[in-house]
């Protein structure tokens, strides 16, 4: 059989990019290595064309949660065609950059100042920078993932196991000098006590930074805690948005739990897959910005803040986390009942519109991978999490469902027999960070 | 005289963005505080409108040099469209990525591997941690202007006056961890002995980053030199050709020496104004970035490589280089040829395609304003710099000179007259970093 041309182009990719791809959760062999499309010529709505042209439902990660509207919507893309048009970057400063600015600010009625960048990592470098600057101390504890800069893995000098919880095993810190060994510290989400325990004996951190919710809900007020903590210990609270934002509401995640970060980091579903992130945060500490120099040419143009506009205005005229919710609660109850059904057990956690599931079994990487496996037969781009978009119908759910429910049985059955890892027609997926071959 | 409305929607800006813009080159206050018309609604070519619709020739920074091909370039831009309406994100990677690679790789044949940003200054961080993890050694020796990451500003943590000569005088490292202090050493371009004494004073300098040409020509054999030294103490060199590339020639201006570093790194006008950036290097130094976590959602987004392939292919098919180079060597000319028919002593600097003139006079900083203020009457958008884009026809430039003609004399006339400040309608433009009120 002749190879298909993504895995072939994946192959290549791999010899003159290293790691093959510019993100993580992207590569091959975070899906089904030697198996996975890799590549695609065309995406809308939750649709994806390969380069063999085979089409897929996307069951999965949506552009790492980039694409909450969905592939290629029509109304962004109108918006950001209309401003390429019209010229997309120039020696002035584009107008949007201060209607965003305003939005983001009436989303956040307790902010007073914006900032923006146009990738994750390097906003919340930002927010760090701010924050440290403010606060005169360079000290971090964090709980959760944050990204590759040097603040965040730092952590992983003095203990390369210390961010293993927080999202990703293994991530590698080389070439993160030395000398920050000892400037972050990382605290389990609802383990209040293990941030006391780091303010206590650092009395230097000026920066809490955390993602205010992600697999699990705050336990005993924990989000509160975290705020009092900040407070007498005189530290800026960050919230990473990336991910939490933008999906159960319109805005940040903290808002339903009613605790104000002093800054807030968004990036992925705010601008709908064009690059974009923003910073925001109350007027005092933002304005230290002016006294420290952070400037990029490429966060000047106009297409991101346009994309976000667009996609915001979208978000909130059709009440869009209600419908992510909705296919969210859905697709997992769905994940429940088959597993049920089919004698799995399954562990279900995240937000609605971030559900992820994994199975209680000691082989769960080799079953993750089968289930992959065999829903990418069956036409479904499929893993352990889904990322609700606004293009996900309650129809490609029940189709999804349907599928589902046939692989469970046959995972259910190829544990029975002993065969799940005979079944596999190409290596384990990967569960963290890991040199390619 | 109703304030125009730029002008006003600046001073709003400034009120919820810290510093107003992204970029300090983008404020007003750097070009004609108080007068600049700050925002555009529309950009084609080298024309720029404002938000009165008033119409400027840009002869000033072009996009901060990341339009080299001019505004909304129309085969750059349908490319990009394309992409668009085919999907510019997804679960699976964009197949540009690879394509880009590829001609990158032709365009530097000495080269092995790719990896991608959004923004330079980010590029240049992943250029840095990759040299770290891959010489075991965590000290810089640099020199030029490389943004505003904390392996750069942290040159300004022991001494504020280190990055003085860098292109922009008084940057603050506010912010940055000060354990950071003595792994960041500037030398000035030109002064080879300054590098061999940081290199002979720490024995542990892994990286030597620098910007092969700015604003002098290397004299004595500096670049190769430099390169000599990397060889010698086992650092990786590191090009910043963010500004200097794809201007002289296509690809980076380190071609013309006939010295090669062991990476190169790309943004600005790459891709004519979309975000993206590229870091280019040997393979088996790239290659270490598989050791190391350098990840991000943004970073996999399709119009970035879709944009920079185009621009690529058209500077290569259209020679574009050769026109910039033209173009710059018709301004710089005209500039002195008018000075001296004004009695203006001025100093011309720069490669032709990034020529930048200077007032030989105490005053140079208020005579820049008027020089600005009196061409932007004239409808130019007019500084100290002029990156020459493929937009630039030899009549715009006839038109520009006869004005700068003018306003020279003008200029001339308010030294004799000591009119100079008087002349202004608006305070001094700034010279570097400094807070905005």
């Amino acid at each position: 059989m002749k190879m298909k041309k993504g895995i072939s182009l994946w192959n290549k990719a791999k010899k003159i990019i290293p790691g093959g791809t510019q993100l993580l959760s992207k590569r091959s062999e975070q899906f089904l290595p030697d198996q996975w499309p890799a590549y695609f010529t065309k995406a809308k709505g939750v649709e994806i064309w390969d380069l063999d042209n085979s089409r897929y439902i996307d069951m999965s990660i949506m552009g790492v949660g980039a694409c909450v509207l969905g592939y290629a919507d029509d109304d962004v893309d109108r918006e950001v065609k209309k401003a390429i048009d019209l010229g997309s970057m120039s020696t002035l400063n584009c107008p949007e950059d201060v209607e965003l600015a305003k939005l983001l600010l009436k989303l956040h009625p307790w902010a007073g100042m914006v900032r923006y960048a146009r990738s994750g990592g390097e906003a919340m470098t930002i927010a760090v920078r701010i924050a440290r600057a403010y606060s005169g101390k360079d000290k971090i504890a964090f709980c959760g993932y944050h990204g590759w800069h040097d603040w965040y893995l730092s952590a992983n000098l003095a203990n390369d196991k210390n961010l293993d919880g927080h999202l990703l095993p293994g991530l590698e810190p080389k070439g993160v000098p030395r000398c920050l060994i000892g400037t972050s510290f990382p605290f389990n989400y609802n383990k209040i006590e293990e941030l006391e325990d780091i303010v206590q004996k650092n009395k230097d951190v000026g920066t809490i930074v955390m993602e205010p919710v992600r697999h699990q809900e705050p336990k005993d007020g924990f989000l509160k805690k975290v705020r009092g903590i900040a407070n007498e210990v005189g530290a800026i609270l960050v919230f990473d948005e990336i991910t939490s934002g933008w999906r159960m509401n319109v805005g940040g995640i903290h808002e339903l739990y009613g605790v104000l970060p002093d800054i807030a980091v968004y990036a992925k579903a705010m601008s709908n897959g064009f690059p974009m992130a923003a910073v925001v945060g109350k007027g005092e500490v933002m304005d230290i910005a002016q006294d420290t120099f952070i400037s990029s040419t490429n966060w000047t143009e106009r297409v991101g803040p346009v994309a976000s506009v667009a996609t915001i205005e979208k978000m909130l005229k059709n009440d869009v986390p209600s419908h992510l919710c909705k296919i969210g609660n859905f697709i997992s109850k769905g994940w429940k009942e088959s597993a049920t059904s089919a004698k799995l057990k399954i562990d279900v956690a995240g937000i609605p519109p971030l559900t992820t599931f994994a199975f209680d079994h000691k082989d769960n990487q080799a079953l993750q991978t089968l289930f992959t496996q065999e829903m990418l037969k069956r036409g479904f781009l499929a893993s352990k999490s889904v990322y609700a978009s606004y293009s996900h119908t309650e129809d490609h759910v029940t189709k999804y469902l349907e599928n589902v429910d046939e692989v469970f049985r046959t995972i259910s059955k190829a544990i029975k027999d002993g065969s799940v890892r005979s079944a596999l027609k190409g290596p384990v997926a990967h569960a963290g960070f890991r040199r390619l071959a």
